[in-house]
């Protein structure tokens, strides 16, 4: 039987293999300093030998988005890449843009306005030629509008505050690189818990990701997510929630209870199918740990060699007030 | 065996009878119109009959604050009001100060600053005394600061931010007439959910509780939770949660997984023992699908009627034709 609420992908997988990872960022990514969100992505991409696409239809910048994006892949050892600005649906279903495609191993899309990326590229040529690429394993991030846009249900736009009301966000149809999830950008920056929770409660077969900024979600294969650069990834998870949000009225809070939250910082994994946090890495504790077992060790022969010889204690002070005349 | 994470009750009930309920009021709540909260407050103090005493030591406002309440609680129905404002210990101390709580239906806690009420009164007589009261069946009540400092944990004070982050918040010790508890006032308004997410993933045995202005949460002696008011409260449960707390360094976001969610907008009711949503009175909706049923039934006989008689379809486009006529 399909578990209903699973994340699932649209995208063929025509070759077989598995499906690329999707990168979502929650906006504002570091662009001067050690840019690790851009060079993990430069690397899901392929590196030196990749072929990066920048789709900069959510924004309002014109090509200026996109050479931003190409100076920074070429200086974190990016391979070439491709500016494409479809702003027509016309231009989103012309051969030509489309075979721009061909190839990539990574497809970058800019921030912006996330309706422009639906109402322009969802359901055209363009829109179909992402999910291939993807399904022949290109990795497809998108930052700020771009990370809206990359599942099924995509968050349009909507208000802030904390607390869940009604009529507080507006869904609509995302490219659909990833079925089950919702995704929201800005984060902590803009307050959005409220309608991440409004929305989960009233489709609780989805769930939330809630990027803050400068900080991304990388979602393999196997549905498992990890988390990388400065903030937090809050997951809202609703299969268990209650709520009143088939009859609350105009704009008044909701009801939600029982939904279980996630605050996730970089270096954690989530399993999106199973809806919980991995263990981290043991081996950077395992380290710690064994660093303080050789520490108590240590101590442990010293004090059982002061026990066998009681001018050990005698030493120690004489070469404590050694050190204390040397100073 | 005791429940160690199930909310308690300092205040000792001398009489036998249960002790009164406690108020927590997430500040700004409404002066000037329906004083929704307020009345509340007047009704729960025995109205006409009550003896109310206004402690004032959290504001900056000197007697303003005071007299404030006593015009509204005066003007919604509430009896005499006996002002206190202790500033030292030894003012806390006094038999004058701890004597004016004799007999109280009612105590009221302004706003300003948590720690000043902590500092001032915790562990004084007048202390004691706001304990006893309690314990003989009076509401005790606080806004805003006030509502912070009624728990044996307080938040004394913090950053804003919903993402939970290392040293985020600073907890003091309250007033103690709820144990197992941490409030948060000014809740959505100031972002405070990162906070007190923080403190419970550090104290799972904390119920965290945070109160959006003109807000109230009403606890009554059997620990159960009603909402009132313009916004919600929200409910943070950390009995399941999994967190790094500690060690986390620095200000680092942290952290905290599989914490449990509740938003309740007023009508609402929560059972802090069992911590979970009660459903709402059934009265209202039974009313309306009552109601409903009705009106169905109307049309069915409609229905049958016409069934049985072609005419009433004429019928009715000629009493139609007749309105427009009319108009």
């Amino acid at each position: 039987m399909t578990d209903a609420s699973a994340p699932q992908r649209l995208a063929p997988t025509t070759d077989g293999g598995p499906v690329g990872p999707v990168m979502v960022i929650g906006g504002a990514e570091d662009k001067l300093g050690e840019r690790v969100i851009l060079s993990r992505f430069v690397e899901l991409a392929g590196g030196g030998r990749g072929h990066i696409a920048v789709i900069s239809t959510a924004s309002s910048l014109g090509d200026a988005a996109t050479d931003l994006y190409r100076h920074i892949f070429g200086r974190v050892g990016g391979g070439t890449v491709t500016g494409l600005r479809p702003e027509t649906r016309e231009e989103a279903n012309d051969p030509q843009t489309v075979a721009a495609l061909t190839g990539a191993t990574g497809i970058f899309m800019t921030g912006g306005n996330q309706l422009r990326l639906s109402s322009v590229i969802g359901g055209t040529k363009l829109g179909a030629a992402i999910l291939d690429a993807h399904g022949q394993g290109a990795v497809v991030a998108g930052t700020s509008a771009g990370a809206s846009a990359v599942a099924t249900h995509m968050m349009a736009f909507g208000s802030s505050g904390a607390t869940p009301k009604h009529r507080m966000a507006h869904v609509s149809v995302g490219l659909g690189l990833l079925v089950n999830v919702v995704v929201d950008q800005h984060f902590e920056q803009r307050t959005r818990l409220g309608r991440l929770l409004a929305v989960v409660a009233q489709s609780p077969s989805l769930i939330g990701l809630g990027l803050d900024e400068d900080t991304a979600a990388i979602i393999d294969a196997n549905d498992v997510l990890e988390v990388i650069g400065r903030g937090s990834v809050t997951i809202v998870d609703g299969s268990e929630v209650i709520t009143d949000a088939f009859h609350t009225t105009g704009h008044k809070p909701m009801m939600v209870s029982n939904a279980r939250l996630h605050s996730l910082p970089s270096g954690y994994r989530f399993d999106l199918r199973a809806r919980r946090v991995l263990p981290l890495d043991a081996t950077p504790n395992a380290r710690i740990a064994q660093l303080a077992q050789g520490r108590i060790a240590k101590m442990v022969r010293q004090a059982a060699a002061e026990g066998r010889n009681d001018r050990a204690i005698e030493r120690r002070r004489l070469r404590h007030e050694d050190r204390k005349a040397s100073e």
